[in-house]
This record gives structure tokens, C-alpha cells and sequence, in this order.
């Protein structure tokens, strides 16, 4: 005998945690579809080819490789038998790790046959062996859109349009959306002269939210930043947090780069735009210590924040960058794009009483069950409440009707339907309000109305 | 540079694509309602132990299996160095072959929190390294639904009408939906005195859609079946052709097998339903040469054929299973189930020409830009239009004037927006219906409504 277990860090889901989970991938659906993105999809593996060397070391060490078919060892001698030699040889295709790269690449197969610019949706599992914990998962579904082929700044400021409108249909208030501009950090590097610590300092920079200040200092100090950089670096963090009180200076500051004041005036744009235009439920922050771990980024930033007192991580982010396709060999498609993680995103509405009351059955009346004569009676009266748009079952089984009645209850059926020999005999049927314990004598015409609620 | 290609058998979806499959797995899912089943979803990739041992030898080749993360080679020695050896010991997960293992490990696992009988759908991908062909990829969607729990013969009848269901929302017309009994198949050993053949005969039955009689013939005479046995097989298989006609004679063929004549009654059963109520788009056909590849059918069986002159295989089957759940650990837990492959339909769908007009775009409004100074002004409308359940995108870039309308024709969206010195001086909006051609001079409030259709 074999025990039921599920693999580490998988989940089953059961009906209510779906219902619950599709009242917000709906929303964010619908928001895409309202700022004008369509779905595209993607195979869930790709060949090793494709993601290999995309996401830097750690990201690949997570990546899940699929075993080729077959005799996988054919060809192979002795000598490859250490593992790193080994891997490449026997696997070629990998799980999705994230939704951007299978992008990238749909982007350069299609490009005859897509319209530019090009805007697309894609909400898909992706796959990483990482160590799960609360709110991370190895398999998770990202909701993503990206529209490719534009470097117009209206584009920033439409996808925090986009938080704002799904966290809005999700009663969500409160959340900050924090945006940077990863010019304006190597700007910082090339004014302290050490471009070449531009890694080092993204990469430290991305940890203030989990790490002490100190440590993060402490680290740059290890990693041959000298105070000066440091110093300077922080002043710049502490003159962003103030976007327009501090203009001035953060204009002063960036004086001797030109990359960095064309990010500031990208920056001004943006704030401009919802200084005139309130955002409904969120706030936009400037936050010059917002890096985002991943390289592919070339511009303007986001990460969004839970509300206050909701120690959460980040719930979406995104962010523009000007040469993800050129490793598919398609030059000059500056891309921006966002996503959303469900699972945090599920958590928060979960904490906060968000989600509305949603039913873990989608049945609408159950007909139970008096006895083998009545049998055909039953599966005939369901399909005409089918046909008549009611979800509808019948008790397969003549067990008693506590069970049967249990059964209703315990599923949260709302109503449930008596057919024996008195209704057989009079043509009629006997409805009962599981709430109420409202009990109604109905004909068929009378019966739909009722369930329909009308 | 990397060339962008696909995996072997899979396909990336455009939003066209995604709309018409969308189309039919949406009224599938709406069935799977009416008919009371719920969704679940279980992770794309099982535990090895839970997969392996389950499909027989030609399914366990098809598994695709993930290598172990870190260094899978670690505590292994160079005389594993052969692939059938190493194979299980530097894999531990495997991609879904199919939804019912999945399903019946789900049971298991969580007896003690589902209602029983247990009625669930499950909508999602499966995984076979399957040679590709016309209608056949290596990822593909499965929509199954299930009860267990209950052997009320009730269910058979409720299958079926399930299908006659989707196949009426689909304005699908003359599918064959055949029936047997795996009882049936073994009554005939039984009655043969060849229960030893049972497996050969039910392979080789399985082949008769695509093969030659006389090769299936000859292959049950290789297999040690003798003429006595074939002519015996292939004289009940007659009989199934016309079932009431034949109903004296097919019991007198099953006389000396109780558990024959039960499964017989079994289909009388059926049919007498289906005889007092009509199918709406389907036909019932019981055919005894029907046997279902899958081990685990224990009673009666499903197989639904496209309608004449269509020449795709099966588009749906399923069965009575009895021990499904016991290679878990749960004994006595009948259950039933059927599964609709979504490419077949697909293109069955496609063939047939059955599609709704269906838009592969759904934006309904462009806002054309006429530069940068009304680049506040397009977000801003956007915005609105976006409020008021209009999904409506502006034109990022202020380039000629037709290459956005061309933008706009490619995409197929049905309205542009014109908004320049002259509406923004008159405090209104021109809107162009790019079908018509029509364009008319419109306030804020009129706009919306034009959008909205009313």
C-alpha cells in the first residue's frame, strides 16, 4: 500500500480554496482585459536552451529539469558521471521559472504574425525547487502583462493605473506602490565612481527589506564599497523619500549625469500625472532603494507593498527593460510589464477579511431520494432543471434521509427537493429552504422560479 | 544568439486560440455545474511512487520524470551507471499522466474532510511523451469530472446525459456515445473458458477503430485464442449491434454467467431510461467490441465518436472503476467518471465549422494620440472609460495617424477615439467605428454609452 502524500512544497486545492482563488484571478483578468491586454499561453517546459543562463546562478540552481525519454544515458561514457557534466547531458527541457523568458521567446517566434506594440497577458504556474515557506510555494500561478515594442513613459504610468484599478475591484486599500528607476542607481555608481559595484549594490539593496540597515552597510563595506559610496548612496535613499519637497536636491544630486537626470524628469512625469490624478486606492512612493533582483531590468520600477501592519513581502512587481529579446535575436523592443503573485495576494485578502462570501458548492438543490421506483423520476427531473440553467443532483443512493439531508448540509446545498409517492401522485413537488426550514408544495413552472430566484 | 523553438509537441496559444479554447472549456465547465460536480486541482508533477506502477509498461514510458535538484548523483555509485538503474534513483517527481491517479491520491489523502459520494471536476493540463501527431501533443488539456463513492447505476445515466449536455451547448449534432460492460468482456472468457485471455482480448479489441477485423483476428489467434473463442467473441459483438432487437438472444448468449446477465440488465437499465427520454443531440449505441485501453474499468464503460464522416478518433470516454483508490489505502469506494479531451473537440469544433464569431481582441476602444502634450489627457480618458467597463487602450507613441488606424485594423478593435486641439478646446470626444466608418461628435456621457451599446 502506497501512502497519499503530495510533493514538497505542492498543494491541493479543494473547491472553496478555487472559488476563492478565481474571485481574484478574475479580477485581475478583467483588469487586463480593461487596459486593452490579450492571453497568450505557453508550454509549461521549454527546451533547457531557453531558460538556461537567463536568471543568474541562484535561479538556475531552482530550475526543474525534465529527463529526456527513453535510454537517457545513450551516447553517454563514464566519465561524464559527475553530476554538473551530467545534467546538460541527460536533460533537455526544463519547467517554466517564471512567464517573461517563455515571452521573450514567444515575442521573437511570432514576430511576423504579432501586431506592434504588442500587449499580452498570461496568468500560468511557474516552477521553482525553492525552500517553501509561508506564502512560497514550488509550484505557483503568476498573473503577468507586458505590453513590447514601445519606450513611451504613458506605459508607466498605465500599469500603476492597473495596480491601482485591481487592488480598487478588490476593496484593497492602502497598498504602496513604490517605483525607482534602475538608471538612476547606476547613475549613483557612475557619480561615486564605481560602476563596477553596481551588482553588488542592487543585489544588497534588494535585501534592506528582510535585513538591518547595518548589515546591508556592513556588507557593501565587505564587498569594497568605502564609506563614501555608502554615505553617499544613503543620502540619496533618504533625499528620495520625499519626491517633491526634495526635488531640488535630488536634482542637484544627480547633476553630473545625464542618464540620471533624464530618470528623475521620467520620475517628475509620473508623479505629475497623479498629482492631477488621484490614484482610488493606493500610494505611490519614490523609494531610490528599491533595486528588484532581476537583471533584466533597464528603467523604471515597481514593487507593491501590502498595507500597513501586513508583514507580507512584496504582492506584484515589474518593471521596464530594453533588450529581453535580443538574446532570441530581436533588437530594439523595449518591453514594461508587471505581475502579480496570487499566492501573497490570496494570503492578504484572506488577513484582512477581504474575500466575499463565496460558496464551496455550486450546487443548487439536491432531489433526494425515495426509492428505486422513483429512480428515473429523479435523473429526468434534474436534467429539466438543468436544461433550465439550475445546477442540479439527485441522491444516487435510497439511504435514509437524515443522511441524505446531511449530506445537503454539509456540502451547503440551499435547497432540497422531495419527490415521492404523494408528489409522483399529485404532479408536484416539495421544495425545501435549507436556511429557513421553509418547506413549499410547487409546480414544475413554479419550481424553476423559485430556484432561479425569481 | 538562441533560436526561439518550441519543445517537441507543444504549442504556444495566441489569444484567437485562447478565446475559441475558452469557448468550449467554459461550457464544459458549465456542466460539470449543472450536473453538481465541483472543481479540484492537484499539482502538475506527483511523487515518482505515485505515478509509476499505475499505467501499465507503455504508459510508464511516457511519464516525463524531473531530475532531483542539487546533486542528484550524490550517494551513488559508478555501478548504477545503466539507465533502468539510475533512472529511479535521480528521480523522485514525475509530470501528471493523466487526472485520475491524481484524483484517486486526493481522496485518499483527504477522506476524513470530502462529503461522500464525492463529486468533483478537474480542468487541467497532463503530460505524455507521446510521438506527436494530428490531434495528439505532449501537453494537453483533460477535463474530467468523477463521483466515487456510490455504485447507484443512477450515475451511468447521468454520464451520459452529461454528455448528450455539452454536446447540445455545442450545437454539436450526432456524436455516438457507445457503451459496454467490462463485465460483459468477461462473462465472454468466462463462458470461453479463456479468462486467461481476458487481457489479450481487451488490448486487441481496443484496436479495432483503427485496425482491420481480420488483423485483430489474427493477432487473438497468435495470442493462443482459438476459433471457437473468436467466433464466440465476434457473435456477441453482432448481437450488441442492435440492442433491443437482440436483448432474447444476448441474454441467452450470457445464460451460464450470472455476473453477464447482470451486466446485461445493467444496460437494459440504461437504455430504458434513454428510450423513455430522448438525447437531444447524441445517439446511444451499446457495442460489445468496445474495451477502453485502461486497466482500471471494472464495469460499464464510455466512448464517444464524432458524429459520421469525421474521421478523430474518440473526443470522450470514461467508466466504472472499483478499486481505484485502494492502491492507496481506501477500500470500497466504486467510482465512476468520464474525461473529454480538448484538442479533439477542438478541432472537431473547428471542422464543423461550430465556432461563434469570436474576436481575438478585446479591447473595444483605441484612443489615438496626436503627441505629447495630450498624453495626460488620452491616460486619463482611458481611465475613465476603464471605470465604466470599457476595456479601452490609448496609442502609446504619436506616430502617423494610419499606421495607429492600421494598428487599430489588425487588432480588430471596433472603435478609435480621436482627441486633439479641437475636442479638447470643445470639451469633446469623436468617435470612429472603424466597421461603419461612421464617426460622430460625442460629450463624455454619450461616449460611454455608445461604447457600452446602449
Amino acid at each position: 500500500m502506497q501512502k497519499p502524500i503530495l510533493p514538497k512544497g505542492t498543494r491541493d486545492f479543494n473547491s472553496e480554496d478555487l472559488y476563492k482563488r478565481n474571485y481574484i484571478i478574475n479580477i485581475i483578468r478583467d483588469n487586463f482585459s480593461k487596459f486593452g491586454f490579450n492571453p497568450i499561453e505557453t508550454p509549461s517546459f521549454e527546451r533547457s536552451e531557453t531558460l538556461l543562463g537567463k536568471y543568474g546562478q541562484e535561479g538556475e540552481r531552482l530550475i526543474f529539469k525534465i529527463l529526456k525519454s527513453g535510454n537517457f544515458l545513450k551516447n553517454i561514457d563514464g566519465k561524464d558521471f559527475e553530476f554538473s557534466n551530467l545534467a546538460p547531458k541527460i536533460v533537455d527541457k526544463a519547467l517554466r521559472y517564471d512567464l517573461t523568458v517563455p515571452f521573450a521567446r514567444y515575442v521573437v517566434q511570432n514576430q511576423n504574425n504579432i501586431n506592434i506594440p504588442f500587449k499580452r497577458y498570461q496568468i500560468q504556474n511557474v516552477w521553482r525547487a525553492d525552500r517553501p515557506q509561508k506564502g512560497r510555494y514550488r509550484e505557483f500561478l503568476q498573473c503577468d502583462a507586458d505590453v513590447i515594442g514601445s519606450k513611451s513613459m504613458m506605459q508607466e504610468i498605465d500599469f500603476i493605473s492597473l495596480f491601482d484599478s485591481v487592488f480598487n475591484d478588490l476593496n484593497l486599500e492602502g497598498c504602496l506602490i513604490k517605483i525607482n528607476s534602475r538608471k538612476l542607481l547606476y547613475a549613483i555608481c557612475e557619480i561615486n565612481d564605481c560602476v563596477d559595484k553596481f551588482g553588488i549594490i542592487t543585489n544588497q539593496l534588494d535585501k534592506l527589506d528582510k535585513t538591518d540597515v547595518n548589515v546591508v552597510k556592513n556588507n557593501l563595506t565587505e564587498n569594497g564599497c568605502d564609506k563614501k559610496i555608502i554615505d553617499s548612496l544613503f543620502e540619496a535613499i533618504d533625499l528620495s523619500k520625499n519626491f517633491y519637497d526634495n526635488l531640488k536636491e535630488i536634482k542637484l544630486y544627480f547633476k553630473s549625469s545625464n542618464s540620471g537626470l533624464e530618470a528623475i524628469s521620467d520620475i517628475e512625469y509620473i508623479f505629475n500625472y497623479f498629482s492631477k490624478n488621484k490614484l482610488i486606492k493606493s500610494n505611490l512612493v519614490f523609494d531610490i532603494s528599491l533595486a528588484r533582483g532581476i537583471d533584466y531590468y533597464t528603467g523604471v520600477i515597481f514593487e507593491v507593498i501590502p498595507p500597513k501592519k501586513i508583514n507580507l513581502g512584496s504582492i506584484a512587481g515589474g518593471g521596464r527593460y530594453d533588450n529581453l529579446t535580443e538574446i532570441f535575436g530581436l533588437k530594439n523592443m523595449s518591453g514594461i510589464g508587471i505581475s502579480f503573485g496570487l499566492d501573497r495576494l490570496f494570503l492578504l485578502i484572506d488577513e484582512l477579511n477581504l474575500f466575499p462570501v463565496i460558496s464551496c458548492n455550486s450546487v443548487n438543490v439536491l432531489i433526494l431520494n425515495f426509492g428505486a421506483k422513483f429512480s428515473y423520476d429523479l435523473i429526468e427531473i434534474a436534467n429539466f432543471l438543468r436544461l433550465n440553467d439550475i445546477n442540479a443532483e439527485f441522491y444516487p443512493d435510497s439511504i435514509s434521509l437524515k443522511k441524505q439531508l446531511n449530506y445537503a448540509n454539509k456540502n451547503g446545498i440551499p435547497y432540497v427537493l422531495f419527490y415521492g409517492d404523494e408528489e409522483k401522485e399529485k404532479n408536484c413537488y416539495q421544495l425545501k429552504d435549507m436556511k429557513t426550514g421553509n418547506q413549499e408544495t410547487l409546480s414544475r413552472e413554479k419550481l424553476v422560479k423559485t430556484l432561479r430566484g425569481n
